[in-house]
């Protein structure tokens, strides 16, 4: 035990080396676990999609989210919207994650089921969970952009399954067997 | 299969029945699996600290993350803070963390290793992840802030254990037995 005056561990402050910061930083991301979304939205050229772990509830009245984008094609696409669509991905949704996390990927294809709203953005209907939202903030911070959007309308799907998880590059699903006491 | 211009399922629009959209809002995150941190600062009277299930990575170069608080009087006084200290949470850590998500629970006790660093904010001391940040963006969403923060240190802990996730109320861990092929 440690009270609170006597002086313990330290937290090594950033300047003194830079480069070891940002490794310890992707070290310790790595290893936080997250849900997975893929974000869909126009984009100019046609719908664009990307997958994403970074999407977090902010406030429940009025329904906010928040989720950050950063590099390539779709995210700066994105960052350019004024409106998207949030799809809460399960363990049952693993393929059409994966094509909207790789690189070159085909994304919307006649293999999986897709529309697009009248709105103008595209809707997976597969995805349990749908919320279409406005992009009310969207702050730059390093290379990326940190967004708060304000839900405007939800479409639950059908099976739920087992929830999603990212963790350390690879996929986890969850259930009784994950639970902890 | 549904091409892109066939009529398929819609997003109901909020305005219809906003009360059901926060619930569903609601539904939805419940089922968004999360990682855990607990978000600790220097407050006006004394060290204060929260557990959050919003912490995302933002940017690497420079190292940044976010996370949004809502409510209460650690809330209150994070909001106010200019720099705080997010410690990434595993399942070896599930006491501490109800502890700071527990209204009134004690927090900072004998009961786990902490200690005030010369900057001011708590750090405690078994995370297996601190992350020393300061807190740079400040986004009113409804009755909550999301945080953009800029990370100013990092300190790894020993033993990280198996990884803590939150879903649905409930916490799991993961491990090989979470993996999906």
């Amino acid at each position: 035990m440690t009270s609170a005056h006597t002086p313990g561990p330290r937290v090594p402050h950033r300047t003194a080396a830079p480069d070891e910061t940002a490794a310890l930083f992707k070290d310790a991301f790595r290893t936080h676990p997250a849900g997975v979304a893929v974000i869909t939205a126009a984009g100019a050229d046609g719908p664009i999609g990307l997958t994403a772990s970074s999407v977090a509830s902010v406030s429940v009245d009025p329904p906010a989210l928040a989720f950050s984008v950063s590099g390539g094609h779709a995210a700066s696409q994105l960052a350019q919207a004024e409106t998207a669509i949030v799809h809460l991905m399960g363990a049952d949704q693993l393929e059409l994650v994966r094509a909207f996390a790789t690189s070159g990927a085909p994304r919307f294809t006649d293999d999986h089921d897709w529309s697009v709203l009248e709105s103008g953005e595209p809707l997976l209907h597969d995805a349990p969970w749908a919320l279409r939202c406005e992009l009310l903030h969207k702050v730059p911070v390093g290379g990326s952009v940190l967004m708060a959007a304000e839900v405007l309308g939800i479409r639950p799907g059908g099976d739920h399954g087992s929830p999603l998880v990212y963790h350390d590059r690879t996929f986890h699903a969850l259930g009784e067997h994950s639970r902890v006491a």
